[in-house]
């Protein structure tokens, strides 16, 4: 999507057709940095240090990784090597495994000579795949928001609230929860974003608001304790989020917080809507509250970084010195909350039933 | 209550006898400074610029204001100069003119040479009953506490959940929903206490953690959004918070994501209880949603104060440069999630018969 009227991907190849640049996302909102990874171990600190972060952009992340390891040494072990200190960089990232063994796949019978070229194929075939993927989730989601808009006096925006960053910034382009939202704005159909700041890691405040004004898609920042209230008021028309994932029974885990947006939403009648890819769901669980969730350093709680009034970007303690904090990443929706799901099939029920209507051949 | 070891209130009368010691709290959390009032300008600068907050904190610190104006002129005209002064400083806050109004009865009918006496004896009971009646408040609610400890194991703490500072900080001594909890640690019943950080003035974070702290409560700090997620695990075994003001049929007016934890309370069957004084109680009012909701800078939202690495408390902005915020204070909780309601005179039922059966006087 753009910046500032540019269009960006978060990770595409250098000039010199193979060095691989993204966006640097720990310097975001403050500063827009492009980092060049050239080597191995330049992707896997990219990784590991959260320059690249969400599932999809991390498999892409992984996949060039590879590319720029076999440039070096082609050979089977050299393989081999690479996809295991990449699969280590973020231990728990689905996309980033199944991103590795693609490229595996796509290079494990070829001549070593014929490797590389191989290994960039499939390396960009899974960024575009991604950008297709998010372009049908937007398709189908875009009717949700034409909808809410034909209730609307002309020129009056849908306003929708969104949790996190599932934006493009977590993908290569367009992402899941935004991918409608794009589409929309595309359509010329007027909306407003709310966007929950989205505590500890303020993915909302910084990196969802930073896309949504970077694109030119109108949006206001909300502490994560407004959207009740909004919504109370009705000044929400629909809400929107990702999934981290979700059960075969469509309760759905994702950032801290999500839960409770959920609880507003059907407390006052707004639609609830849940926008992800295929793979994010686990068919093995028919349970969402069985989902393990992380629990990450107080530190996130305790410390916030941001830029002083000279332009440094500092961290700062914000709570009682001495107190100690609790950090649990993600909570579980249950399904009954939800009004729809939105994948790149089509939107449907949160169920068993629902998912199975989409994906009948897990039947 | 004490702050490491030392018992406080957070406004009392100087060794002199006559000026006003308090607690700045624009230095909480990062400094404890006690700052000294000994004119009517430093009055109503310590109430504008939020050195005191909290209702019934306000309240009393004007009723010293008085007294302090009254030292250099007792005259009727400077009676009123001084109350019409301290009047205009926070012009919402119904406590602070409920004091002027009771120490302008105490004095106005008394010579000038009586007057400063009288002031300084109202003032002073004006601070008394604040806490008489906290305390009251905390003997009522100590009873939900010993009811969820009966269900415990021996030693296992209860768990109770509190939503910004309805603290002791905010009054003059004990708090309104803090004073069950200090009740209860004072009756040598383990607990611990889950603090919101309350974005974005982050009152948990910084004040209630602080004033745990200080008197040893045990508690964590968490963010906003995980509330329910800690209530949907069995983590919470109720919730205590406080109120700006409580309609007649028991819907509550509190700060902003209020709402959001009582929904995920009455979704996982976790009590949850409001404790406020009668003052707080809008006869006038059978609906909460009514009640005006103050919508408060942007910036609160953007920017965060914090102590840096090197010891400098300093404003930093959180968010993507040039997105805008939206800041309402308060939200409104529906007296249908409310499992009851907390006053010096005994535990109700969130409704007008409920709050009539402990007021019979406003049948």
């Amino acid at each position: 999507m753009n910046i500032n009227g540019k269009a960006y991907r978060t990770i595409w190849l250098g000039a010199d057709g193979w060095s691989v640049e993204i966006i640097d996302q720990t310097r975001l909102p403050h500063e827009f940095v492009v980092a060049t990874l050239r080597t191995l171990e330049d992707t896997g600190r990219a990784i590991k240090t959260m320059q690249v972060r969400g599932a999809p952009l991390i498999g892409a992340t992984a996949a060039y990784g590879v590319c720029l390891a076999l440039r070096t040494d082609a050979s089977d072990d050299a393989l081999e090597r690479a996809i295991r200190y990449l699969a280590a960089q973020r231990p728990t990232a689905v996309n980033l495994r199944w991103a590795l063994e693609e490229v595996r796949a796509a290079v494990r019978n070829l001549p070593r000579e014929a490797r590389v070229a191989a290994a960039y194929a499939r390396a960009a075939e899974i960024s575009e795949q991604d950008i297709e993927t998010n372009r049908q989730i937007g398709v189908n989601g875009v009717a949700l928001i034409e909808a809410a808009a034909r209730g609307k006096r002309p020129g009056e925006p849908v306003n929708i609230l969104t949790h996190c960053n599932a934006g493009w910034l977590a993908c290569v382009d367009r992402g899941t929860a935004t991918a409608p939202i794009y589409e929309a704005h595309e359509r010329g159909i007027a909306l407003h974003v709310w966007v929950d700041e989205t505590r500890p890691r303020n993915q909302g405040a910084a990196l969802t608001a930073f896309e949504l004004g970077g694109h030119g898609v109108p949006h206001t920042i909300i502490v994560d304790n407004a959207g009740g209230h909004l919504m109370q008021r009705g000044l929400v028309d629909l809400a929107i989020v990702g999934a981290d994932r979700v059960a075969s029974n469509g309760d759905a885990a994702n950032k801290i917080g999500t839960y409770l947006k959920a609880l507003a939403a059907h407390d006052t009648g707004v639609p609830f809507y849940v926008a992800f890819p295929h793979s994010t769901i686990d068919w093995t669980l028919d349970d969402g509250l069985a989902i393990p969730i992380e629990e990450r350093s107080a530190a996130e709680v305790l410390v916030m970084t941001g830029r002083t009034s000279d332009g440094r970007v500092e961290p700062v303690e914000i709570a009682a010195p001495g107190s100690p904090a609790r950090n649990d990443a993600f909570d579980v929706t249950p399904a009954r909350l939800i009004t729809g799901l939105i994948t790149e099939r089509g939107v449907c029920a949160a169920s068993r039933d629902g998912l199975l209507s989409l994906y009948p051949e897990r039947r």
